[in-house]
């Protein structure tokens, strides 16, 4: 039904974009604008107990109902900054909404970057004129390119699709999850489309696709405190009838799921894509929390970039991961290969499994022969360069 | 109260000990032997649903409460080896049992090394010839030996103490958290005594005294098929008066600790040894739930191995870690520099901390500023060396 085409976040009807350089980063891009109006918007945003400033905001400004814009910067996180960070995204909410003619609690702000510093609002405020004054359906490049931090290329996609004679289009911008020194992972997500939704239904179904998507994937773990995935839907178009909408809600998932598999495949130091599936589990929690235990073993991680089919740290990982599990039961693939059954090795060669050892996409599955439920999860292998990278000195 | 002496294991009264090269590994000794009569015994078990087979047998025989000897192979693990690898523990115990002239049900039996093969008998049978037949009081040395894996150095400690003139010893060997490939970490302790003391009380130290040390350590987070730590207290010497257990009790934490952190030192890769201690936070297991955060956090270990006092990646685990924070009043030291105070960094600048980071032990110290409670983990740096030698190759 959806198919690929050109474009970025400006190629739904009701957007413009643009992306700047402010002064938060050296040279690059850092400063992203994104203008609309009359739209329905949704969000959901990190759990992390020390969320940035830019996060409370926009989940308070979200909740008000009447998004109108949306500010990224790289560069600066504005995280662990107190009140002062809490004023400054107010500040840029308020500097993006005069330049723009609307109210302050109609901008999202966002930010990525270093932690446990200050945003420096004159650079903020000079960076906003040249933003506000340069959007156009063609700076949906320029945005991606913006948000960017230690990502090594942007990461877009956009889908259209026909109803009833109205081609609608969806498309979705993402960054992360590099850490940048001195700071964590972070991921951002934006996405546009002119399919007309209402809100209730937009927000759960961003949550589903999320779910299945950004909750489904990890380079080292750790849940950064500056994650928020926006969408925004304009409503121009004339709206689909409401059982169509299963077609939208697809379209997302696809949006979420390429950008989710973009951003492991661009982890720091990665080398693969590891897929860890967990099936026949007695419960959706207990395959959760198996797939979710092997994708965060450092053993299993490291076992994979050095090219090794160490199924016993696979499987035990699964052992400590609090799943029910019956160890006499559970088998074990990699790709189409089974190397366990019954929880005992089988006695294929290790130069049939070489082949696949060596692609850059790995196939996991654990098969727990108990229920009929499943988890997929994406993560990365565990390389010297995530070690180089994230060990390297901040000065 | 207790002083640290010479000796090993043998040193408490009614202990013969020996370790032997069996076969099971190359050239090292890989089979030891403790002897022991008259002795209360308990202990402690990994959790992980793939629980080996000797720890299963282990555990059946210890609840008889028998217990007269114990066997110790290195070099193969006889875990995910199903119904065979239980028939083979308990051929061990009783191969050993009728060499001892003692039933199979008074043997422990533990393993250490390869999973998913199974252990050669004739090898084990052979091994367990001359470690019966060489079992002393100095073979102590040769059984600490024996245990290890990749461990670079034994693991041994011995403490003595006078009570109403009756001098007690009390003294661990224990070794780990080397991941041997293609194997994951496994540690194993045992502890033996002469001061005579009830199972149900022995049973609940050694509880304790595991929690605060075995139980709150890690390398990489990963929980082992094998992790086995008993203790045997003979019955020869006069039993204390009751009061006096918590003096007994006080050693056993020593012992404990010790061998607790020499294993993290002792970890693969290991450049430094990071004490995690989380302070005045609202429970027990909050203080917990952000240590252990901290402690596995892949970002906050390899800032470390980089000697970067990157506080935003700890912040950032005790914020995703489900401890309850309030990000305003949480502080932050490094050794006994305050870096963090109420959520935001302070002035202190690097080259104070530099030396600091270049020590081989660190202490951070959280202070979440909301209740009594405390925890202590211990954890070692993420580094080249460790991806090195669990991303190398099993064959």
């Amino acid at each position: 039904m959806w198919k690929k085409i050109e474009g970025g976040i400006t190629k739904p009807q009701g957007f413009l974009a643009s992306g700047v350089h402010a002064g938060f980063k050296k040279a690059k891009l850092d400063l992203a604008l994104l203008s609309f109006e009359n739209t329905v918007s949704a969000g959901v945003f990190t759990q992390n107990a020390f969320a940035a400033s830019p996060v409370k905001l926009t989940k308070k400004h979200l909740a008000l109902g009447n998004l109108k814009a949306l500010v990224v910067n790289s560069g600066n996180a504005n995280a662990c900054t107190g009140l002062q960070g809490d004023n400054n995204a107010y500040l840029t909410a308020k500097i993006a909404a005069d330049m723009l003619k609307i109210k302050p609690e109609d901008v999202a702000v966002s930010s990525t970057g270093v932690i446990g510093q200050q945003l420096d609002m004159e650079t903020m405020k000079s960076g906003l004129l040249t933003a506000t004054s340069t959007l156009s359906k063609e700076g949906a490049n320029d945005f991606a390119l913006a948000i960017m931090t230690t990502d090594t290329y942007p990461k877009e996609i956009t889908l259209e699709c026909t109803i009833d004679g109205t081609t609608y289009s969806l498309s979705g911008v993402a960054k992360g999850s590099g850490m940048i020194h001195p700071n964590m992972a972070t991921m951002l997500c934006f996405i546009t489309t002119d399919w007309p939704i209402d809100q209730i239904t937009l927000q759960s179904y961003l949550k589903e696709a999320v779910e299945e998507s950004f909750n489904a994937i990890s380079v080292d773990g750790d849940t950064s405190t500056n994650d928020m995935c926006l969408i925004f839907s304009s409503q121009i178009l004339p709206k689909p009838a409401k059982e169509k909408e299963t077609i939208f809600l697809d379209g997302l998932k696809k949006i979420c799921g390429y950008l989710a598999k973009t951003i492991v495949l661009d982890g720091e130091g990665a080398t693969k894509l590891l897929q860890i599936k967990v099936q026949n589990a007695l419960s959706q929690e207990d395959a959760k929390l198996a797939a979710k235990a092997v994708a965060h073993s450092p053993l299993v991680k490291t076992a994979f970039f050095g090219e090794d089919a160490n199924w016993g740290r696979i499987l035990c990982a699964v052992g400590y991961s609090g799943s029910t599990v019956d160890p006499n039961k559970t088998d074990l693939y990699l790709g189409n290969w089974q190397i366990v059954k019954n929880g005992q090795g089988t006695d294929i060669s290790e130069s049939v499994l070489a082949p696949i050892l060596k692609e850059r996409e790995i196939e996991i599955t654990i098969d727990l022969n108990l229920g009929d439920s499943e988890y997929i999860f994406q993560t990365t292998d565990l390389s010297y360069d995530y070690v180089k990278i994230n060990g390297s000195y901040r000065s």
